[in-house]
């Protein structure tokens, strides 16, 4: 019905289950594009150029956030990682909907750069499981862990900002969730002036 | 998630197929409360009380009219059909999702009784069709078939009052698309309060 694709947005905080849920509604989903990501850091073995990321020498990336060419970026340690706006712009436009698996410092960046997006907020079970979630990872540190934990309390704070909230139980129901969210946003009124057109081309009646 | 059900409001032009789309829906969903009417017109053979009607009573029903009980009602020929409030909202209450399948006009003034409802214009895929329909059901004459097409335009015109609107190509996508509706909304950031009561409940986190 509507021609330009879908924005969606999928955050929450880390230990959430953001990547497993992504992975499984692209599985069921193919149509969805998943936002590819620039980033300064070296390619790892297997990543390729334009599939895994688009690796951008350090100076190109820093003209780029000049130039306001990312829907939202950020510096981890020493590399940038960020969003072009172009890619996903250019899949909208052909009328595909494209996911952002983005944190929360992420989402609020494409809340101003692209409001017109659907906001997604991932939630876990509860704290309890967020915590045992991130625990069974085994890379953190205790410190990082605590660190962790304690900025999920500040990013659930930001729900509020969101449009829809989906608690990762199971990933089936979340995905099931996810798509029903999106069927469910091309079926809003603000979005299908295309039938409306259809409609007034039928007219006069008679 | 959230603890009150949604009052899913289920309207359209005549013709558009709420009837069918509604039954189907019912069907597949047998835990959404169908809004039933109160009517003053004779109870049908095999009509019962309370399951296919509220029969009432002329003079109770104006009286109902009077003290604002009805979310909606109209006045056809000599009987007054309208939807009780009390039985929607008990069940709101309970939990349960209500669905009323009523007219633009009835719609209209739910939206200004319970804005909180989930509108849905059920739309037929072209006014040709939509003529189509209307003559296949033979039961209209070509007067009253004319009058219909043209207040279909008038009614399409509404749609812009509605949250959504839903294509009726084929009853069993419509059905898909308003079974996405619903779970969206039930995933809609004002609704789901209780989940953030439950991580207030976690706090402190350590």
């Amino acid at each position: 019905m509507s021609t330009q694709g879908l924005l969606i947005v999928l955050s929450g905080p880390s230990g959430a289950g953001k990547g497993t849920v992504c992975k499984a509604l692209l599985k069921e989903c193919p149509q969805i594009q998943y936002s590819i990501s620039a980033t300064t850091r070296e390619p790892r073995t297997g990543e390729k150029e334009g599939k895994s990321y688009f690796f951008t020498e350090k100076k190109q990336f820093e003209s780029k956030i000049e130039s306001n060419q990312f829907l939202e970026w950020a510096k981890v340690y020493d590399n940038y990682y960020g969003t072009p706006k172009d890619f996903v712009i250019k899949n909208l436009k052909k009328g595909k909907d494209v996911i952002l698996e983005i944190d929360v410092n992420g989402a609020k960046q494409v809340l101003k750069n692209f409001p017109d997006g659907t906001f997604i907020f991932l939630l876990p079970p509860s704290l309890e499981e967020l915590s045992n979630r991130i625990n069974k990872r085994g890379t953190d540190s205790q410190e990082v862990i605590k660190k962790r934990l304690a900025s999920a309390e500040g990013e659930i704070s930001e729900m509020k900002n969101y449009n829809y909230a989906v608690l990762n139980d199971q990933v089936e129901n979340a995905v099931e969730k996810i798509k029903a969210i999106i069927i469910a946003e091309k079926c809003k009124i603000d979005k299908i002036d295309v039938i409306k057109e259809d409609f007034k081309n039928d007219l006069p009646i008679d």
